[in-house]
Formats: structure tokens, sequence, C-alpha cells
């Protein structure tokens, strides 16, 4: 097997890299806005540009009938395996923008962290791979394995075409393994591999009383306020103690094993640190579990966002026409999303007054899921992390959701490995989202020496 | 006494007092947004120089500390009661501005109805004072009665400043009696005085989580939700049948007495059009109660409007960092303010969680008022009222609140005549705000007789 030197690859180019990912970055590919469109396409176009110069072939944009895909491959290692690299290139919205201490779509590099809306969530991991990628093409000619790149542009709405995409190209998509980078390590310096992931059921409900919003002296008493009416439905969603109320939304919750508590409880976490980046009074969640537990094993159900009436400065004295807010449900295994989407809308519809109009649109769902510790893919991963950073691999789960996990593992039967360089306080959906340049630099190097390692690792298995 | 013919008078000027009007609901005069405080003044202005026109005198745009107030007078009736005239120049919000058929201050006349925010509410009725005023003055040079006019541009945001500027020029305002023309009729062709509005008392709360909003998947389940706190404290405020469950709350309600209800129930009040012209699949409120009673008699806890996290098109998977609601009580007569927010106050912290910030603020506080339907200046009102509209004043009371109509009776000793020429389907503080033309034409016909016949009326009560 070929080696090659990652480290002096890496660092003589380390200026222009960064140089290219900000230019990625400053692209604003928000895909849940209609408005920016044709940003995620040029995102799209630029990737797909990055990759041929890469040296990567078939290199297409491709219609999904959303945001479009980004195809590429390189299959001239035969015998050995083939790996799908899965990554997206859509970020989340930046509201509200007022908070970001530099513009989302201005990069900026402070204290050895690139500052921009997508820096750590996904395409600074997602550039990393087509680094790691690029750096044996440059030094080689050639790769250890068989690699093809599959980048999205909405993964941040659900992944909403991505499902039909490769069902229909599952023999073009067909791999060894998925890699994905787009999960954080547990905290700087300590390398992780990610082997469970949360799953996520969204709805919209709104709430509909007069045709416009009405004057609360002229009208107040005598209807029911929308806002009134909504509060009372997302009331009865919790219990006081913090548990989810909805009859069923536990039934089908795989409990934890003694075993991975017991290891979840041996991982360095410090509650009192936790609760002061987050910067709330106290931590709160559902009784008798931890909070590493509660965010990677247990369901959940958030209100993202609520809105009704008069919302600007001063007061306005209206009974407004209407309220809305957006739930997500975040799942574990072997919760099923449509069944606690009917729970949920079953929940509500049966409690909503009757002197308004009650509504739910219905978002995203996918499941949860977890992979194998004991695959060989896993076993090299946790090798070169453990080479390029000094100290063993964490083996963690996540509380977040990444929807085309479980469609690789349905459609084309490959076990995913989550090979993520993030940190925990990058602000990921939040205002000033930031990439930490170490993991930056170890990571493209990690990932250039995995191709090597998961070749020997995989060596006879992939005919 | 004088007579002039208001008829051939206003006839002869209807088009070029229109255009004025017009004129005047074109400046943005927002009182509520600080972004509109020059055009607040611009309205104080155009107001103030229109009534130099009319021919009062000593006019005069006042500093309050907050909007200014416009005053002027005619003092030359000597041995005749004297009139405070008070109105506002200053109007509601106009979001959301997609709603408006024609733009908030691009005036229009469709179908009869003059569209354009404050058409109603209140610089059409302000207006129409300034003209019933002038009509005497050019016609007869003089007035049958002495006036004052006090018109403020902060009653849509409490008259925060009025009740210290009343006090402070007790003498100069001294009025045998109080005229405002803010109030609806109950129904076009039924001219109407109304003799009771309710107070108000209102809050903004606010609970904050996290420092910053958190990605739902990797933190959700370890901190409370600031919505889910929201909506537990907000949803504690009413029991399910409407009534408000916070203790107190109803301790110093005066409650109604046969007679009025007797009264009430006779007029002419249509529940099945009402509730089709407010869009609603039911009425709801009090039970107990009529409609009427509801809206005119009985205090209410509404929510004028609720935000918190992500509130755009499509999905952000956030726990939000903060969310907040905007409350507002209608207050009937003995409900004090500063008592209705204390004990709202008391239940919304009792029930806090630790796990978030509760925070309150205050805002504008005032009582309810009856006023005496047996007073001279009210026996007046509806005899003017009935020979120009043909048919007997109903007696009504309203749901509204006009917080300087407590002040004027605790500080001037003045009884208030609320001679309003509105109607209840004017949407007042909503998109689409009109005023109705032939309550235009007959209103300052109706307002010019008035001062003979208060002057009648009042002989020998005003020396």
């Amino acid at each position: 097997m070929t080696m090659i030197d990652v480290d002096r690859h890496f660092a003589e180019r380390r200026e222009r890299h960064l140089a290219e990912l900000m230019d990625f970055l400053r692209i604003p590919s928000i895909s849940a806005l209609s408005a920016h469109r044709e940003d995620v396409r040029r995102a799209a176009a630029w990737l797909a540009e990055r990759l041929r110069r890469a040296g990567l072939e078939h290199v297409e944009v491709e219609e999904t009938g959303g945001h479009p895909v980004v195809t590429a491959d390189w299959l001239h290692a035969p015998g050995a395996p083939t790996v799908l690299i899965y990554g997206h290139y859509d970020v989340q919205p930046v509201d509200p923008e007022s908070l970001w201490t530099t513009p989302p779509f201005e990069p900026q590099i402070r204290d050895g962290r690139l500052y921009a809306r997508g820096a750590s969530d996904d395409k600074g991991q997602t550039f990393m791979h087509v680094l790691a990628v690029e750096a044996w093409l440059q030094e080689t000619g050639r790769l250890p394995v068989n690699v093809k790149f599959l980048v999205e542009g909405e993964e941040e709405v659900g992944s909403r075409n991505l499902d039909a995409f490769v069902a229909r190209h599952r023999e073009r998509l067909a791999a060894d393994v998925v890699v994905v980078s787009d999960t954080p390590m547990l905290a700087p310096g300590r390398p992780a591999v990610c082997y469970g992931l949360r799953g996520i059921a969204s709805m919209e409900v709104r709430v509909q009383g007069p045709a416009s919003d009405l004057h609360s002296g002229l009208f107040g008493g005598s209807v029911l306020n929308p806002i009134q009416a909504l509060v009372g439905l997302l009331a009865s969603l919790h219990a006081p103690d913090g548990r989810v109320a909805v009859p069923g939304f536990y039934d089908d919750v795989r409990p934890l094993t003694p075993e991975e508590r017991e290891a979840f409880a041996r991982l360095p976490f410090d509650e009192e640190e936790y609760r002061r980046r987050l910067g709330v009074p106290e931590l709160f969640g559902e009784p008798g579990y931890t909070t590493l537990e509660r965010v990677w094993a247990r369901p959940t159900l958030e209100f993202n966002g609520i809105s009704g009436g008069f919302q600007g400065e001063g007061g306005k004295t209206i009974v407004p026409s209407w309220a809305s807010a957006k739930i997500s449900c975040r799942l574990v295994p072997d919760q099923d999303p449509q069944r606690i989407l009917d729970a949920l809308e079953r929940h509500l519809r049966e409690r909503a007054p009757r002197a308004v109009q009650f509504t739910v649109e219905r978002g995203q769902g996918s499941p949860a899921s977890v992979v194998p510790l004991d695959h060989p893919a896993v076993r090299a991963a946790a090798r070169v992390l453990e080479e390029t950073y000094g100290r063993p691999a964490d083996f963690i789960r996540m509380g977040g959701s990444i929807p085309v996990v479980p469609t690789f593992r349905e459609r084309l039967g490959a076990p995913v490995v989550l090979l993520g360089f993030g940190l925990p306080d990058e602000n990921f959906h939040a205002p000033n989202e930031f990439f930490t340049l170490e993991n930056f630099d170890l990571g493209v190097r990690a990932l250039a020496r995995y191709w090597a390692a998961l070749a020997q690792s995989m060596a006879g298995r992939s005919d």
C-alpha cells in the first residue's frame, strides 16, 4: 500500500485551502428559503467545479425535483472497497441575523475559528473530503479505494428528495461503506466515531380565529383568542416534569442497555460547564436520565417557533386572527416517525376547541439509527483517529438527525461510518456558527489516512 | 340663539373637506414605533395649522416628554358653557401590511368608504370637530359655546404623558363638559351616545432560556424549551370554559344591573350576522353572559401577540433562546388596573419554572368608566343626533378604552360625553381600516348643531 505524507501535503497548501473554503461559505445556500434557490444552485456548481479540479470523474449536478445533488466518482481501484462519501452543501437559515458578530456569509477567522454559516455544518466537513481525495490524486495519481461522492442540497430541509434519488440510482451508488462527516466530537482533542443518531418528525400547527385581527376592546370577550387556543393545545403536550404527555409517544422506545449507560457515564462530561455554556439557570429534562442520555438516546418534543398577533415594539390591542407553532420531535430507535406524528396529531385534534379552525401540516420524518461498532470500517476509523489525534477515539451517539443515514442502510445495505470533526459548541443552526481550525487541519489528515486504512482493514471483503 | 344652515355649509365644501382629511391621513403618525417619531410631529403640525385656519386661537404644539399635544381655544362666549374637545392624531401600527387592499397611508374612497389607517380611529372624527367649529366661525364669526381643543399623539400607546399634562394645566383646560368622538355607533343609521368604556391593563412577559438558539438535535432534551415554559404559563391564565383563572381577577367587578341587562337585550344585535362578519366558526366567551355583555361590561384577558424561535418559511430545528407574549386585560368598573396587574404577575411568577428566567414589563393601565345618563350635555347630544339621523339615539356602552376619560373625570371634574360616529366593522387597529362617509357627513352636521343645543341645554348652569 502506497502511503503519502499528509502532513507535508496539507501544510504546504493550508492558506489556499482555507481561502477556497471561504469562497464556498460566501454562497448563501439556505435550502429552506425559496428566495435563495439560485444561491443553492450556485453552491452546487461551485462544488462540482472543485470536485473536477480535485481529479474526480463523472462530476454532475443532478436534478432531484428540489435542490440538486452533486455526484462524482473515481473508480480505478479494482479489488479495493468502494466508499460512498455523503455530505451536504446547503445551510440553515441565519435569523436572527442581528445576533451575528460578523455577517453569516462573510467568513472571518478569529482565534483559530472560522466563523460563517455552514462552516461546520456541513460545507467545511464536506470540503475536507474533497481535499483528502485530492491529496491522494495529486501525490500518487490514484486512491487506495474506489470513491463516490453524493452531496445534497436539502439536508437542512429533511432530505426530501434524496430517498427517491438513492432508490433510483441504487446501482450507481452501490458501496461497501458510506462515510459521513456531519457529527461533532465530544470535546476538543478527543476524536470520536459516532454510532447512533436520533431521528426526527416535524409538523406545523395553526389556529385560525377571526378573519382579520380584531380590536381587543370592541370585540375582546366574544371570540376565542387564537393564541389562547394554541397555548392551551401546546401546553397539553408535556407533563410538568418534562415528559412528553402524548399517549403512545414512548411506546416503541428501545431502552438503553445497562452497558451503554455505563459507557456513557464513563465519558468526560461536566454538567456545570455545559449548563454555563448554554447559559441556562438549570438543566432540565426527562426525569430518570442523565444529560447525555437525554440528548443522545431519549426522544423529545420541541417547539421550534411560535408566532401570532403583534410582535413589534410597544403594544397593539388586538385579538389576533391566527397563531401557529412549529414542532419537531427527536426520535430514538425504534420509534416510527409516521406513528409519532399520528399520535401527536390525534392528541391535538381531540383537544382543538370548536371556536377556532385547527390545521396541521406535516413535515419531515426520518427514523433514528445505530450503526454496528464491530465493522472493520468503524475499527479502521478509530485507528486513524487515534494515530492523528494521539489518543483513542470516543464511541459516542448524537442527538441530531441525518435523514439520509436510514436511507443508505435501507436502500444500499451499506453500513454508515459517522466520522465527524465538529465540536458541540460550534453554534450549528444558531448565530455565530464556526468551525475550529485545529479540527480542519487534523480532520483532512485523518480522512486522507483513512482511505489507506480502510483498504487494508477491508481487504478480502469487498469482492 | 343664532342658528346656521349646516346642511348648506357642509354640502358646499364636501370635496375640499375630504381632500383635507386625506392629507391628514397620509401622514403615518404611528405612535408605537419610534421610527415614526417625526411623522407623529408632522401630524401635530398639520393639525395645528388647520386649527389656525379654522379660526381657533392660542394654537400650540406642546411638548409632553413623549409625542406632543395640540391645544387651541376660542373663548369669546361669556356666560355660555365651556367645552373641552378631546381627540387623538396618532394611529395604530399597520402590520400585517400585506393584508391591506390599498396601502394604509394612501387614502382611497371605495363604495362610500374612506380607507386609510386612522380614517375612523381617530383622525377622521377629530377632523370633524375642527370642521364643526369652523362652520360656526365662518358663518357667524362666533360660537355658541366656549371651546378648547386638546388633541394628543399618544392615545394608541396608553396616553402615557397626558395625565401629567392635564394635571399641570388643570386651570387652562377647565371645562363644563368634555366631548370625545372616538367611539362607534351600534349600526349604520342608528346614532349613539356611549356611556360606558372598559379600562385596560397590559404587560409583556418574556421567558429567557439558553443564551442563544440551540440545535434541537444536539441539545434538545437537556434544557427547558422557552416556548414550552411560556405556553405552560399562558395556558394557566384561563379556565377551559373561557373564564380568567387568575385568583382575584373578578373580585372587584361591579355586576350588571337587571335593568342594564334588559336594556342591552332590547338593542338590535344579530349574533349570527356578527359571527359571520368576524369569520369565526363559533362565538366564545365567559359563560352566563350575552355577547354584548361580554364585550361591553365583562373583563377579559387577551393575548395580543406571541413570539419565539423560528417563524419563517419551512423549518429550523432549534431550541429557541427566548419566547415572549403581549397580554392586555380589558377592565370594567370597579377593577383597579394596578391590582389586576399585581394579581396577574403574582400568578405567573408563582408558576414560572426555575430552569428559565422569567421577566415582566408592565404597560399601560387605566380604569373603566361610566358616565351619567341624565346630564344635560348627554340629553342635548341625544337630541341633535335624533334631529340629524331622524331616529332616537341608542344609549350604549363600549368594550374599548380611552385612557384619558378617567383622567378628565378625576382632574377636571367634568363629565365626558362620548359622541362617536364610527361603525363596529370599520377595522380599527386592523388592516383595511375605513370610515363610512355617511357618518362623516351626518356627524359634522350633528356636531355643529350640538354647540347650539348644548348652550341651550346648559343655560344657567355654567356660571
